[in-house]
């Protein structure tokens, strides 16, 4: 059985036993196992931190976005064995490997291109410099300077690559070194990425890996340290409130539950462009990735009097779509990742089940063995009263349609319900009433899209996290934000004003404006 | 005896006996008592965010700055009468009362002007527009727009007017109502500004007050609300562990203890216009407010070559200090604020006491009654290893010097030991190792400053805040970041990216750019 290593201290290390076994999700059964158990941790940040972070620091924005380069280079020349090992571990069809196997090397290539951009410092001027009393030589400029520690970041089991790769690109453009710890059930694609990274050279205590649990981590924090992590609310508010966290005040980014919603508008006619855009993006988020996206649509609001033309056109479509052997084209849904992930999604199914006023399951029984579920498709006419629709994400092909007047007022009050998200989509091309929808939900929000008929074969549907627009959302979605292009660097760097002689300061800081 | 009351909900309320006593620092004895017994703080919560926000919303950044221009005026036209109840209430001095008043009523007036500058709209563009897809018509915009929810602002004891004035313009600026909760020891001033501001009208639920105990506040917060605290690192922690702060991830920003640092540079001599500078900042912080500033200088590092001439001078210049009567000119240092913190201090002065290699205390002996605390000067022989100094704020008039070998690395390495602050200042000719010190201290600071020749009549010290510039530190400091001009205002904002036809985002959000 292949045995996973951490990557610590410039070694390829294992934990002792008792080992994690990590399974296949098409066969259930082991297909690798991992230890940190025992692992010095301290040890592993100590090491990025002094030998990682002055090597990093000493690099210019444009050498930082070369190595990113280098690293997305490394994953798509190694593409075909990277999704090959997606298969294996995580049960993804080719499409939904591909998804996250270049949506890290995408991410590492647009954050090279901004270092080249950034240019040749190390650090950034933030605006113009300030007087600050009579005299116009006494002054004060703000400056993004990195921070002195490592950045943890934990990531989910859905997106093994993507999720190291975005969070990483980031953090080291902004001149601060990483410890990727992947989730253990899916680790398996990460740690091959950091192997061949290794294979190819990386600079000394830059990237470090911890392939299983967590362990003591966190205990070894230090104050200029961050962590970004990726995954449920429950073990966000775990990290959030560690001692450690609490005592250095240590900056925590989380990505956390987000129950996204797709609202109709009552002017789109069914058929039309914008209905067309509506029901990609819907059935999109239902199927890829098996339904396990941070931001796929799991509430669909659909105003009263076309419900049941839009119930029939999902319940179409949604038809097309076929489990079986992921290695054959015409299987588009994949199993869940692990058997926990189909335990929790059938609990959720459950819920709503007896929520739902109407419900619809895919008639193709489920492949054994493998941890499938069907695609579930429900329906609430209780709008904002719906109880657990609004509650909480089950996080697998399951989608609910949520009757609603088709008034924008309705429309933001119930998406709203859903406590802050990271993405939500409007389909309209009543400019008065999409403005006030975009408006009223913006705040609920880190990202929305407006589908219309004049874009309605544009873009990747609002499940698509892309580099250069922030990724994040306010309340159950986590209270963070990453990427966003430059703006993600901020999340790693500290920022100072530096008040004193302009000429003095020009000349150790660059140019100063007067 | 006066009353205090809370202005919740639109009404002046009192909560029910037992009451808080408020004393005279000077006296001793009681001088006001307020309660928030039994009042209904979710009622107020909602109150502010059901009227005051959408007030507030509808109000574009040249009216809100208008309402700030106002506030400000007013504090100003009661300047005489504000600065009385200062000394009556915390013994401030003319001068260090002044330094609060005139602190509020000029930050109000700076983000009035911000206001103005910001325009008409109601919410800012972040950047401009940029391209998702290959047709140049599907785009993505940033904005910031105002959180829907209250900004509850929790402050500290040491400046009633100007605590509450610089959050409070930040938050109304951004569109977001507030809710002050003044430490009670010292209310007296932060309650009458209200009622000034009351009586001459204010927008319903724009402002609300809380003049007491926060109770059971924090359990009614809402996932659009934000928390902004001023004090201790501990009730920092207790509020960032809350748990429905966690549960609904709620933004929280702390502005905590701070070991502040000055350091003096090998190359300057004694007498020299820049050592003059640097005795000025140093004897200002451990005298101005008794020393009760976040940001004055607990640490003065001293190659050990002047060490001796700089304690002459820091002795000399002492002396010329003195406690008494707080209406008289002549006295420069007021008591501190309340009987608890004189406790504190004296403990942390036998701490220091314990620690130190040698040590001065203030010849005259302090007035009776009243809370005094008679200025101290420490030193310390043991650079980064010295006991107690790097760790713990005394906040008095208390200092401690710190010898040093006269290296940037040394300089850098015994600050950092400080765990991260909100400013420190460097002084210094000598260009190479001013750019060493100061780009060392930067990752663990808010803000710095970089005394010398040239600028050495300049400016107000290192210890007074100045809204253009951001106020806040990293890791002991509490991580949060307050003021700097529009900066500040990202705190009560949700970033957004919307992703849309770009003629249909033009038309609601204004220009885009493609």
């Amino acid at each position: 059985m292949r045995q996973l290593k951490s990557y610590l201290g410039g070694q390829w290390v294992s934990g002792e036993a008792p080992m994690s076994t990590i399974t296949s999700a098409v066969t259930g059964e082991a297909i690798a196992e991992t230890s940190t158990r025992g692992l010095d941790l301290g040890a592993a940040l100590a090491h990025a931190r002094d030998v990682g972070g002055p090597t990093l620091r000493a690099m210019s924005f444009v050498e930082r976005g070369e190595l990113l380069k280098r690293l997305g280079k490394i994953i798509h020349a190694n593409r075909d064995e990277l999704i090959a090992l997606s298969a294996e571990n995580s049960g993804n069809t080719r499409g939904d490997a591909k998804f996250d196997v270049d949506g890290a090397s995408g991410t590492l290539a647009y954050y090279g291109s901004l270092g080249k951009r950034l240019g040749e410092g190390t650090f950034l001027l933030d605006g113009p410099s300030e007087p600050i009393g009579r005299a116009p030589r006494f002054v004060g400029q703000h400056v993004f300077v990195p921070r002195r520690g490592v950045a943890v970041h934990i990531n989910a089991f859905n997106f093994p690559a993507w999720g190291m790769g975005e969070k990483m690109a980031v953090s080291l453009l902004a001149g601060v070194p990483v410890l990727e710890k992947p989730a253990t059930a899916t680790a398996v694609v990460t740690a091959r990425v950091v192997e061949l990274w290794d294979e190819a050279g990386i600079p000394a205590g830059v990237i470090s890996l911890l392939a299983g649990s967590a362990g003591d981590l966190l205990d070894h924090l230090g104050a200029q340290d961050v962590v970004a992590f990726t995954g449920s609310g429950d073990t966000g508010r775990i990290i959030k409130s560690h001692p450690r966290v609490l005592a250095l005040n240590i900056p925590v980014n989380i990505e956390a539950d987000s129950l996204n919603a797709a609202v109709l508008g009552p002017d789109v006619e069914v058929g039309s462009d914008t209905f067309q855009m509506f029901l990609n993006d819907v059935i999109r988020d239902m199927t890829q990735k098996a339904g396990q996206k941070c931001t796929a649509i799991r509430r669909v609001l659909v105003p009263e009097s076309s419900v049941d033309a839009v119930w029939e056109e999902m319940v179409e479509r949604l038809q097309t779509h076929a489990m079986g052997d992921i290695s054959e084209r015409s299987t588009t849904v994949s199993p869940l990742s692990t058997a926990s992930q189909q335990r929790d999604i059938l609990g959720g199914i459950a819920e709503l089940e007896a929520a739902a006023d109407a419900s619809w399951t895919h008639p193709q029984p489920c492949p054994e063995p493998g941890f499938w579920v069907a695609p579930r498709l429900f329906r609430t006419d209780k709008g904002i009263d719906a109880p657990f629709v609004h509650e909480h994400e089950v996080f697998g092909p399951v989608s609910t349609v949520v009757t609603y007047s088709g008034s924008a007022d309705d429309a933001v009050a119930i998406v709203a319900k859903g406590g802050g998200g990271l993405v939500s989509s409007i389909y309209s091309d009543d400019r008065t009433w999409g403005a006030e929808v975009l408006l009223g939900l913006a705040p609920w929000h880190g990202r929305l899209q407006w589908g219309s008929k004049k874009v309605y074969d544009q873009g990747v549907g609002p499940g698509t996290v892309l580099p250069g627009f922030v990724h994040g959302g306010p309340g159950k979605a986590g209270g963070g934000e990453e990427l966003g292009g430059v703006r993600g660097l901020r999340f790693y760097w500290q920022r100072t004003a530096i008040q004193g002689d302009r000429a003095l300061l020009e000349k150790i800081l660059g140019k100063v404006e007067a």
